[in-house]
């Protein structure tokens, strides 16, 4: 320590243009739709977006915020960043988010029309970009993050493209969109990153106990509200309900599963919080896609039930090997909450598709499935299963070719031995938590006699 | 310490057990309903339950999860344990809820049909769980947690059907299906798994620093999102505005008529967190059934003027009293939160529709209590106070066999100085925290005065 | 330490008779609206005020208490406080506040009527106070704070009454009435009660890392959230989903200033915690009054812009000078978050206001704009400018009269050397955190050494 990285010149120069930027595409493309501008006549009474729209846009809203951020606290000095930096880059991707989406689904006479639902969008793609930061957590300077958010935004918005207007495929909520690609992205970009002197593991790339509560907090509130999440941009009525009731009961199966897989995995069956904090959400990964179709309520615990297994032998296996073999460093374990889930959850999708049928549908099946309308008979799981693949590809391609451009050295990264640092990007607090490391358990041993037997005599205050 | 439990083999086998059944039930017998199958026809516009029921389940879905889980972690090395088990017995009852609470009211056709409403009824019976957990929490294994999950949403389905069906009593915010029946049940199973060698405090179950605050987001959610928890199944309109108007006025008043007693009780003033996390809570408790009567709001601040004092004075005076003279051990106090309280409810819900009458109710004296559709002039006030008594006793009775299933010594509960450390059940990370009980207030005084003396020498760094 | 004040007579006493006089006023006045008394009518489907508002106000609900409560746990020994007596102040508040804003508004044949809307309302006042809490935080007893609540209570209802119905202004969002007000009351509060004591700094009036990290549970609660705050109850339609938009956009715009701010004026571009926050929240404060205007999203960029880089420096320059120079101690620098910004919404509003035209507004110009109907041609601006400067006066000149009461020594302050310290007025847990300050880096440096060396001989246990 002692030569931590200057950005000063850095984070307020690259920030402040990116930010600039915005306000004037902003200025010349943004206005209000129909149901925000004042001159509008108002929608009908109970059929408003907001009313269908809104409480779903908060829940995702306190996901990329508050789940993400808290999600990413688990480390030990590197709270301020998990928690900070989110909110930054976060900050950052709704905006231009809204502009390329904007360009690209809501372009009216050259102007982009904003309401509820673009808030939703804009968060969707923001979270894509989160899911990349968890693959690089610590390792990786705030201007690094805004970098990689302002590119992989862009690559989000042409991948989503083929996949909704090209491929016309249905993904409510964004298994392949957001969790396969921003999680290959994320691990590609990791790897052209590789720090080869991070192979022993860091001292400070771990918990501890307080931090591991903090990051509970992410979870819980990631957990709750992603029914919300899956459900957000659903089409109204019974396939927004459907979407709600399918992510509920994935969660519950997954949850119950992590915990027993996670408990066959140790030598005396205890429960490992790495486990519970990431693999019981990646069933609702999973079931994104096939969320708003009829997955039934025990296909959802199926899934939930495969998938809270994956994800646990995941952490515990395939996380250490993708580092030992392949050098992609996942700080997080995005490959087992976000990357792999979400492509599974295109191929749930694929299935789910490929036997939808009049029987189980109804009149409705053109409701659940809008292609069919102008292409009567496609092979919907076909379409399906491409719209994984091609996330997947995407998220490599753009994620390794954005690795490249943040490997310049000119972005303020952090030296391999201050990773994992708050003080690097931070002002810290002088005391405190540095002290936990240094009292090993032989001084506690000793410590604890003595306070034993002092500890009668003090008296009360 | 050394022995703590190796529950390998028992946690993955009774944990896959139940979720294996609970997967072939949902296969043979849950269905979508008719807000949720693709192949039914949409609600009117302006109609759905999603509408009037999301929002509310969501925050009734954070309670459950974060605002009990968060409460419990008042423990200073029990953390992990609160928030997890309480997640993972969550994750479970709500399956089971579903399908016993399907089984006696939902059936149609031999099917069990789930919609919005039936993911707010599987929290609130999973609530009850939780309340139970509260009585036992640091002394139990997953295991037993788990079996008393199952037979606990057994026996409440039961106490549900006998009260709503059979004795047709009204308790929107179930004071006396959830608080009183799982209060008394979680004290009865305590009873049972008594722990003489416990007596003794253990210098674990208490709380620091930190981990008060932690408890304090369980509790503030608990606490915010009440209103939604009371009027979560009212009848649409006015009886679930009601609802929320009267449980928002009980905690205010309640909130601080805890801060006057916790005052009060002490010798220079000064207020117990263990009464602020708590006791404010009390209230909405026992204005669950009521809620959605014409209680007044002037009413509703009586009911948390009485039940903040009754509850901050039973954490003071009637806990201790019950592990003393009747070997009650409730670590997190459920008796002056969620037992009493609830039974309060009861009594208070009883009073309140004894006295209704159509001069208050007007021609909407039906839709409040539709029991009177059938039995025109009943004793509404006799039939409430049935429920909370029957409540009571089969809390009592349920939890007191259920203690005795939980007894056998297979289930990996931990020694008694294992009791309340998360260790015994947890991979935990190495340091800290334990290094806190170290340092006696003596060498702490002699600490200070170095570190006083040397400040100012140290280098910015 | 050791002559801690007693507040066992005063807090008591004080919240007893507070609470009784709430009681009797509500049992007098307080009646159920149309939307929640039983005996009337349902309102249309679609059309109830509980689907258009319920949602908003429980995420308001949040920020009241979680949000405010959880900022000010930033202090490393004063996070019971924080939370504790925000949670006390504004349950007391929302009872007053309802009788003073319904005998101003909602009097109906000498009743005030409660609803959904009163709910906001309530929690919408309650904010103002504890806006003004932060800038004495540390400082003050729980006595003092209810009793400076009572006041504050009615002089913001009055100056509410003076902006809302005599100079007919809007302010959805609150700017002027709820954070200019409450803010510079809270100034002109903490002036009058200047310990000149405490000019050299407080060693406990800093952060340890843990409590940012708590604290950032509100910043982040309140940023997303606000979008609800500020759309709470302007009219639904257009006009609430454009508050919406604007205030996301400024937020997102302000997250990305501050930062760059922070990073700018850092010696080697770190980003300090408390501009995050905190600065990131100023956009949201002074894009309030403006928010349900037709203001544009590139226009609420700019608001966010402005007011993040305003705000940076604000904590950065003018904290510091207005304690130095005007000895005004504001532990929350609630000038740089609340009393400046809202002034600057004032402003923002009135320009915004001053330039509407029907050519924006269309046929909807009286919508937004409902004093036209009354006073067509009136200058909009005009009096929305004096809405702002009668908000600042009435919060100098009635903060500095209860500055005056609250100066009496008979409330129970704690002595300069136990400000900001929970002891004062809490049962705080034996062990911990006092601890922290008493290992200097010296004696870490020297343990680190120990530790490294013998942590390979520790055996895993």
């Amino acid at each position: 320590m002692g030569s931590f990285p200057n950005i000063r010149l850095q984070l307020p120069l690259v920030a402040f243009l990116l930010e600039l930027l915005m306000i004037i595409l902003f200025g010349v493309f943004v206005r209000y739709d129909d149901e925000s501008d004042a001159s509008k006549p108002d929608a009908l009474t109970g059929n408003s977006t907001f009313l269908y729209r809104y409480a779903s846009f908060q829940d995702v809203h306190v996901m990329v915020f508050v789940g993400f951020g808290f999600l990413m606290t688990f480390l030990q000095r590197y709270g301020f960043s998990a928690v900070g930096f989110n909110f930054l880059i976060a900050s950052f991707s709704i905006q231009w988010a809204t502009l390329m989406q904007g360009w690209f689904h809501h372009l009216k006479d050259g102007k982009i029309l904003v309401g509820v639902e673009s808030l939703i969008n804009a968060d969707f793609c923001a979270a894509s970009v989160l899911i990349a930061f968890g693959a690089v957590l610590g390792r990786t300077s705030p201007v690094q993050l805004l970098i990689m958010a302002f590119f992989q935004v862009t690559i989000f918005s042409v991948n989503e493209y083929i996949l909704l207007n090209l491929l016309e495929v249905i993904d409510a909520g964004g298994s392949m969109t957001i969790h396969c690609f921003g999680g290959f992205f994320g691990l590609a970009v990791s790897r052209v990153l590789y720090r080869p002197g991070l192979k022993k593991s860091h001292p400070k790339a771990s918990s501890v106990y307080h931090s591991d509560i903090f990051a509970m907090i992410g979870t819980l509130f990631l957990w709750m509200y992603w029914p919300s999440f899956n459900s957000a941009i659903s089409e109204r009525g019974v396939n927004q309900t459907r979407a709600i009731i399918n992510t509920y009961y994935t969660l519950a199966s997954c949850t119950v599963t992590t915990c027993i897989l996670s408990s066959l995995v140790d030598e005396r069956g205890r429960i490992n919080m790495v486990h519970l904090q990431n693999s019981t959400l990646a069933g609702a990964v999973a079931v994104g896609t096939a969320a708003e179709m009829m997955l039934t309520p025990y296909g959802s615990m199926i899934v939930g039930l495969i998938l809270g297994t994956l994800s646990t032998l995941g952490y515990k296996f395939i996380t250490p090997a993708l580092e030992k073999y392949l050098h992609v460093q996942d700080t997080c374990g995005i490959h087992n909450l976000h990357a792999f889930p979400g492509f599974c959850g295109g191929i749930i999708g694929a299935i789910t598709a490929a036997v939808a049928s009049e029987a189980t549908y109804g009149s409705r099946l053109h409701h659940t499935f809008p292609s069919l309308d102008k292409h009567p008979g496609r092979s919907l799981g076909g379409f399906q299963m491409a719209g994984a693949v091609v996330s997947l590809c995407m998220g490599l391609v753009g994620g390794t070719l954005v690795g490249f451009v943040l490997k310049f050295p000119i972005w303020g990264a952090a030296s391999d031995e201050d990773c994992y640092e708050d003080e690097a990007y931070w002002e810290v607090p002088e005391e405190e938590v540095t002290l936990i490391h240094t009292v090993t358990r032989k001084e506690q041993a000793k410590e604890e006699t003595v306070a034993y037997e002092l500890e009668p005599q003090i008296p009360a205050h």
